[in-house]
């Protein structure tokens, strides 16, 4: 592929056709769902000259990893992706009419569902994110020489700012933004209109190569787009002016046509545009094979090592954390560990001090981090594993959802939890997440375990990690966990109570019930492990054999976390009682067990909470 | 204040003294907690002069409306604010060393239990976008000529691009932002290091006067900061080199310093720094007084007139919302609305045209939407409404989580909620903010009366907006509403199983119950109206008057909805089964009504499972 191609007169006329037709399939197939945004098939000639004249891939293997790879910003403009497959020859134009459908994968807004799309986006701004991870993983990971394009329809979400500078500080070369400023916004017009040059200037700023391009020239596209594919050490922006509706003479730049379906007018439109057509056949433009192979990386993931710890001792849980990293970094090339500037807190250094490369550095911007890791996760040529302070993830939490839409395997660990640091909406944000697996290990053993189970689970999954030095194993190396499986931690024939905690609160439960025993009264103690799934058979059955009566005990929120878990879990079952410690409100700072205490949720509060529970008329009566 | 004093050799030195004792006093109060970072007294001389040259303010009345301000971005140098406070006399130095007590207001972080402080920052980079909406009120609601000052240590994060973007579109000539470049960021040399042009020019590039200076020299800074004052039509961006540790010779710019405590040094570096201040009596420079004085705004609000729609008419509750903002509007001038470019989806668009002055557009960047509003609310200047679609709130938990801690009177709205557009985890995300009131109306008297309500409440408000024409008026225009309180939509003196749905499942349950009706199971119908707090008594007497039975329909996911909330209130109380209605996974596009259907929420899955409830063995045998 050379610039002189771009000048081809036969090229040319057959990279506009392509446009047109797109234009075509894009007002059909939105008219026939009766939603979606037509008018956006303004980006009808960049596509098609991506697609036809600069991007190289193998049509009849989408998932290649070496495939040039576009990004969808503007999710809402997936029809003309959707058309662009057709056009392929992927599937009929028929096809394509079933958009929407409940029956069809073809959705308004992009989704892996379908093969050839790589992440859910249409969440405005995070692609860019997205696609640096994924230029990231092809430069440094993969070492492929394959582009990654993204198109851009907004740029005010700070989240692109946050990728425009990930991507210039690791000389993403191989990153093609390319910004469609078509001067509508919802209503609005745009704040900038199409004063180009401001996006020019943020983007320079932002370390990037800046290039002005007429959005809807096909030859000034394919010789822009071509120069971008040869920028050394910086990511290429560009910035392609264009108007919504272009070739659509009814509503060309009209602002009141966002998201309007042409309905009456489709007939009349689709008949100017087709004639305006000149090579209705197969267009003869054969996409270019990508040319590198490369070998898959190993995606099973186990501890290197089994845990290596002496019942009793105290271990700090994110000691065990970035041990288990390690671990499983040394069993599969695979894993990724990504940290937003936090390595030395969350203790994912022993991972970046292990495998420097496989250590990403996202630097204090957390949508960023996410966004990042999904790009990597893409395709699976990467296990991602991201390190926060649970508080931090809380800025990503549009990022996340995405990730789970995206059925991208990426495992969060957030440090720093519960009162003393004022992380205590982690478990109930996490759990929101649908098929998210939330883990809350008590110790260092079920800490290296949760790492190895996540690594290894198709979704998202959260583990909890307890910033505290003195947390005492209490597990043999040897005992096996599993998503779902709670430990019973201390039990007699004669318990009265269960209790369900975790970690913190967990020592607390122990605490409480040696002192309780001293007395006479016996409690069971549940450590759950997973909070989503929790363990509903194991808590059942304790409940049976103590009265009905259950405790939990959270160092988190009312809503949401252990307490929540089980009365969700137990809510179809009458006769148990379920009691609920909590940190009931924003804490104050303080020493830790003065918190503890204050928010009621430490070793006095249990014992007091056991005795009203026992003394009220019990569940089963 | 003219630009000659400052050069004045007299205050030079007495900027330079206080400077001095406020490094002493960061660094004993911190020794004294503990915990803290002792070494940003990096910004001595930039707090020194601020407070004590540049800024106007009435020491006697922290909380006036006029007073010039200073937001920290840059959280945890708490303990430098706490300083400035005592040496403007506010209370004894004694009271400092209980920094981080749980006995003590002053923490770690600056919240607004200390009535000198405006919101709780310390989440990287949400500053600047409060800032905003501070210097927005002052300029355009309080038509005050107060500046607003912001400290920002980090500017990796998108949120304070959004806010850059913000400012320089509302010419925000009274908002400073001051850039701490001391190149420390956690254990990392930051990646610009002291580049400072590069910070220069993307705040150009986002449209910021911007000027540097070394941030140890007090009369460069007393300049700079008084040309920023005089700046029109543009906020200034001060990038401000200095070196993290500054003024204490073991630790300058020492990569290690960040966090760790002086400890054994502290007696040392003291007697240096003391030695240095040549006036340790009262320093003689005043605060000048602030010279405006302002009408407060009305803070009762209600409904201007009360809701006026026929029993049974078909309302869209996004034009009930749009309505009732108008009538609070009306009511109040102490109601603004912000929306984030959405404002025709969300029918805020009533509102803007109403009350033009009192609506702000925020483009389509949530962090900077929410960031705004909470500096709008400040000193409860303003009572700030935000709307915008239910999923797009995501991309804010983390700034609303801040709100929260800000003691905000703020109320949120997220329309476009549910299956169809694929916002299932609103409700969750809302009711994890500690002391939120979840609003789920119903209908459009509902919608209403959830605003005046929302309006009124101090602390973080979130209403549901379903957006779908059809939904009939079900309560008359007298209905009372309250907090907490739900609506028996549906009973007879044989009702078998209480349903609780809100909106679209209401609806359905009420199919259902006709249906159910003709083959003669009676079921009685909840409407809870909030969902946090739930109505716990009239669900417990429902459902012990429907044989111990509940099924609980939702338009949202598992967990944090409505089944949630019924589950949890109802934990202590056995005898009583819940069944859960919900969507179990990301939906699928497709038409509204099959979505119910495949996802189990409609008429047909509640008449099956009140089938099946209904036939198992029930909860009071």
């Amino acid at each position: 592929m050379d610039q002189d191609q771009c000048t081809d007169v036969h090229t040319v006329k057959k990279l506009q056709d392509i446009a047109e037709k797109l234009r075509i399939f894009s007002i059909r197939s939105t008219d026939a769902s009766k939603s979606g945004y037509p008018t956006l098939c303004s980006v009808a000639e960049v596509i098609s000259v991506l697609f036809f004249h600069t991007m190289r891939y193998t049509v009849e293997d989408p998932e290649h990893p070496n495939n040039d790879r576009l990004v969808l910003s503007k999710g809402h403009a997936a029809p003309i992706m959707h058309a662009i497959w057709a056009e392929d020859g992927c599937f009929s134009e028929s096809e394509l009419l079933k958009l929407g459908r409940i029956d069809s994968d073809l959705e308004g807004h992009p989704t892996p569902r379908l093969n050839f799309l790589d992440v859910a986006t249409g969440s405005l701004g995070q692609a860019l994110s997205c696609a640096a991870g994924m230029a990231y993983t092809g430069k440094y990971f993969d070492k492929s020489n394959s582009h990654v394009f993204c198109l851009i329809g907004k740029s005010a979400e700070g989240s692109i700012w946050e990728a425009m500078s990930f991507a210039s500080h690791y000389k993403l070369d191989n990153l093609v933004a390319i910004l469609d400023v078509n001067r509508s916004e919802q209503r609005e017009q745009t704040v900038f209109q199409h004063d180009l040059d401001i996006y020019k200037a943020r983007a320079e700023a932002f370390g990037w190569i800046t290039l002005i391009v007429d959005g809807h020239n096909v030859v000034e596209l394919a010789k822009t787009f071509w120069a971008a594919t040869q920028a050394r050490g910086k990511p290429t922006c560009i910035v392609a002016k264009t108007y919504e509706g272009h070739g659509i003479p009814e509503i060309v730049d009209d602002k009141n046509c966002h998201g309007n379906l042409l309905e009456a007018k489709s007939e009349t439109v689709i008949k100017f545009v087709k004639e305006k057509i000149v090579n209705r056949g197969p267009d003869g433009i054969v996409p270019v094979e990508s040319f590198l192979s490369l070998k898959l990386t190993n995606t099973s993931v186990q501890l290197a090592s089994p845990p290596a710890y002496r019942l009793g001792e105290n271990v700090d849980i994110r000691q065990a954390y970035g041990t288990a990293l390690v671990k499983v970094g040394e069993s599969s090339d695979a894993i990724v560990v990504l940290d937003g500037d936090t390595n030395d807190s969350t203790f994912s250094k022993m991972f970046k001090d292990a495998f420097p490369d496989r250590f990403v550095e996202c630097f204090l911007a957390e949508q960023s981090l996410v966004g990042v890791a999904t790009g990597c996760a893409w395709r699976e040529r990467t296990i991602p594993i991201v390190s926060g302070l649970a508080c931090c993830l809380a800025r990503a939490l549009d990022q996340i959802r995405l990730a789970a839409a995206s059925q991208t395997n990426m495992t969060f660990s957030g440090s720093h939890c519960g009162v003393s640091h004022k992380a205590l909406e982690d478990l109930s944000m996490f759990s929101s997440i649908p098929g998210s697996i939330v883990f809350y290990p008590s110790d260092a053993v079920s800490t290296q375990r949760a790492v190895e189970l996540a690594a290894n689970i198709r979704g998202i999954c959260f583990i909890r990690i307890t910033s505290r030095s003195s947390v005492p194993v209490i597990y043999s190396n040897e005992e096996p966990f599993a998503v779902g499986k709670a430990k019973i931690v201390r039990q007699s024939n004669n318990d009265q109570v269960t209790i369900v905690a975790s970690c913190v609160t967990l020592f607390e439960a122990i605490k409480a019930a040696e002192s309780l025993a001293a007395s006479g009264v016996n409690i069971r103690i549940i450590d759950p492990f997973t909070i989503k799934p929790i363990d509903v058979a194991t808590i059942i059955a304790s409940a049976q054999q103590t009265g009905g009566r259950i405790i939990t005990a959270e160092d988190h929120y009312a809503e949401g976390g252990i307490g929540s878990a089980v009365s969700l879990a137990l809510s179809e079952h009458p006769n148990i009682v379920i009691r609920r410690l909590f940190v009931p409100e924003v804490p104050h700072d303080g020493p830790f067990e003065e918190l503890l205490d204050r928010y009621g949720i430490n070793a006095a509060s249990i014992i007091k909470e056991v005795k009203s529970i026992t003394s009220s008329t019990h569940a089963r009566n």
